[in-house]
């Protein structure tokens, strides 16, 4: 008889597959789908996630796992395969499919609320839906157990092995050092320059990412780039990585450094091992190391002072109108703006984790049944005053501002925070173990950056819990410091 | 307890939504898949359609339909779809498992053969190939049961209910007709203008193309246009309808009339009934009413000298170098050029049919063991000097131009004569029926005709067998005369 692994290799065959069909149809909704075509592609993907569920959670599943458990002679990649399919078995299985079902229904509703409340400036629009959503969210926590608070449930469907009070722990760190140094900077920061909200060519835009894409090493042979007003990265399958831009005329800057940042994640999902692609290992361990790669390209590659001299020129050939007088040191301090905000999306790279600090703050509050939903906007506000040092004049302005919440994705927000983190970490350390890395990327050379990231964080997919990758690659565990000091160094030079 | 019916639904549903995945995925494969996601596509599409396959084969189905086919109470709607489903269950469960492996493997070999044999011009590499797919697709035949002879039953996949006594009926009337007349004005045809042979902007020509489908009355929000090296539809899901053109540069006449045929494919597609989209009756009796569908918008609409004249100063605004000088009258001349070719797909109006008597009277020779794999290429040259009245010079430009017995589709070849005869019976009804039509034509205006096309064919979808819908639209049988008339009255205007 085949071994209890040979028996689940063509069952995890058919959940990449059915996996692969379901990504490419959501990929296409957001992409290319014609307006008429959305309620049947809603029911299409339905039915296929519940095909997908029901492989999952299938006995003969539950049984090959305990089979693979009690193996003793598994070896690396097969134990942590059953680690991950475990993971994944328990969280489908543990949750009633009622509750399933009616998450889903409310997200739908809930997330259609909000598409209402924020153009009409009206929480109360979407007050009854979040409650109801607040409400299914705890009852998927304890269903999913936890051990010392709920919100630990939550956190660990993003960022698996991480706490709430290991997560709290790090912001506090984390925003001890950077509020007074935001503040800083901020007092100090001049006028913004001109050629940030000049007009430039979308089109133009475009033929701009499709060339950034390559430069950073994205293999346009095993991936697309195209346009969505959402960017987003899908893993549609093997040798098919998609990501996504968006070009506004008057927000060129917003344009580049979202191909960057989602060409972080492709490059993440194409150094994925070819080999591993079809079991439970085959992916990213979590949400947080997988925005650790698009932030690292995003902020530490694209942002710095060398890839931007290297890039200006290429802009300039583009866009000579408004760029032919701009020089590298403009340039460099204008995709630097720093500035206060009331919108997450516009903050740059020393606000940023702000906004987020005030979300987990308020998710916090409202899993410790500390904060009820009818007092979010006003305890928003106070947050927003408290962190950014600035009170939205609405709602639209301020608790309106995300569609996460109405679609479910609590615990979710903390990842951007711990992928920034992890980001400047690995930065650092790429650039302690390869070195001449800034010479490198002053030329627009990617490839060894590229490949010490696949050395140390692609080809180890999910084998290893983040928190143990991290270990393997850095010798310590994540904290604040590495960012505070990038961010330290990089803008006191630009602006104190 | 729910009735058959009730039980029957959310298994029609189920079949629907996973042939929508499928649908996307071979859309995507053909228009958008970065090469490297070649091989990880093709499985994950073997992989739904084996879920497919199981899902329309269950025997809870086969139940299902034992019992509806018993019920006395059913609606017609109910009748109808309870026929097409049995239809497809018998089709699906009557050819073996192995089989249906053993086609799906030589089709993928003999297509790899031929993509090498076709550039070599060497007829022996796929040979083999095909001898190995004749004998399978015999295998099929057998197993699909038929009545007459093999034939019948392969044809019944593309074309149910005609068999291959009445195609060969049908193709000898016309080509009794067709033979001496297209002889008559081969002889008459002037030397080919200009223009037809210019160069054309790939960009300009797409514009033009979405021009186009508009005018024919393609609904862009519930449907794209895209490009593809073969043109194609596909009815991805509800509101979703895509089409793809081409556009070789030296080529726009063949990028128009492929856009023009398969809006006339995507118009059908487009006009079947909502409510009937999750059931067996929601989809076409027969790929001859499909390709009526596409003919009659390519051929009787757009090489018509109404919506030539039409059609022109749109043209000349946007390619005014090569088109400026050219009157209607050239320029209704130019795109019905008749020429004698040695390539199907190159060929025009009124040589086009030769070129189907040829494959189909090869089928005929095959399936009734009367002709030798081994023998074709000669056969296949003595019956194009015979029918087209040229010899290839090789195989290449011979039996080897077309990809279709490579992928077996044998039986599928008359489906392409049998449309064109539809759509010039369905076109002289409708100005029969409705009158002024050319007026309409000649403003650009298809309204009439396309809502005659969704009331008598479209909105009928598959209730009826195609030969029935063909008697309620015409009060007639099918017959070549009306495409002859149709060939006679407008190329003796044009040459004689």
């Amino acid at each position: 008889m085949a071994s209890a692994w040979e028996r689940l290799l063509p069952r995890l065959i058919e959940l990449t597959d059915i996996g692969s069909a379901i990504r490419l149809m959501s990929w296409d909704q957001a992409v290319l789908l014609p307006s008429k075509g959305g309620p049947g592609r809603a029911r299409a993907m339905a039915t296929l996630q519940g095909f997908w569920h029901e492989k999952l959670t299938s006995p003969e599943i539950g049984e090959l796992i305990q089979e693979l458990v009690a193996d003793d002679s598994l070896d690396q990649v097969q134990r942590a395969s059953t680690r991950n399919l475990k993971r994944d078995y328990d969280k489908a299985t543990k949750v009633p499919p009622e509750l399933v079902k009616e998450i889903a229904e409310t997200e739908g509703l809930a997330y259609q609320a909000w598409t209402e409340a924020r153009p009409a400036n009206d929480f109360s629009k979407l007050q009854p839906h979040l409650e109801k959503m607040l409400d299914l969210k705890k009852q998927e926590a304890d269903a999913l157990e936890w051990e010392n608070e709920r919100y630990d449930a939550l956190l660990d469907l993003f960022e698996p092995d991480m706490s709430a009070a290991e997560v709290e722990a790090l912001f506090k760190d984390l925003i001890a050092g950077l509020k007074p140094f935001a503040e800083e900077v901020l007092a100090k920061v001049p006028d913004k320059p001109s050629f940030l909200s000049a007009t430039y060519d979308s089109g133009t835009q475009m033929e701009f990412s499709h060339w950034l894409v390559r430069q950073l090493g994205f293999d346009t042979d095993a991936g697309r780039l195209d346009v969505s007003p959402h960017p987003f990265t899908s893993a549609v399958g093997k040798g098919d990585i998609r990501q996504t831009t968006r070009t506004i005329p008057d927000e060129l800057m917003a344009s580049i450094y979202a191909t960057a940042h989602e060409t972080g994640h492709a490059l993440y999902e194409q150094g994925l091992p070819e080999e591993l692609l079809d079991l439970p290992v085959g992916t990213f361990p979590s949400l947080g190391i997988h925005e650790s790669q698009s932030r690292l390209w995003e902020n530490q590659v694209g942002r710095g002072r060398a890839f931007t001299t290297f890039m200006l020129p290429h802009l300039k050939e583009r866009f000579p109108t408004d760029l032919n007088d701009v020089t590298p040191d403009e340039f460099y301090q204008g995709v630097n703006d720093v500035r206060r905000t009331l919108i997450r999306v516009h903050a740059d790279e020393v606000t940023y984790n702000l906004h987020l600090a005030l979300r987990l703050e308020l998710e916090l509050a409202l899993f410790r049944d500390e904060l009820e939903i009818k007092d979010l906007p006003d305890a928003w506000d106070d947050a927003m005053e408290r962190h950014v040092g600035i009170r939205p004049p609405d709602a639209a302005n301020g608790v309106l501002q995300d569609m996460h919440w109405s679609i479910g994705a609590l615990g979710y927000f903390p990842t951007y925070t711990i992928g920034t983190l992890y980001a400047a970490a690995f930065f650092a350390k790429a650039e302690e173990d390869l070195g001449g890395l800034q010479d490198d990327l002053a030329k627009g050379e990617c490839d060894r950056l590229l490949q010490w990231s696949r050395d140390n964080i692609h080809s180890k997919a999910y084998l290893y819990p983040a928190k143990e990758l991290a270990q393997q690659v850095l010798g310590a565990e994540l904290s604040a410091e590495p960012f505070l000091r990038h961010l330290r160094e990089k803008y006191s030079e630009l602006y104190l």
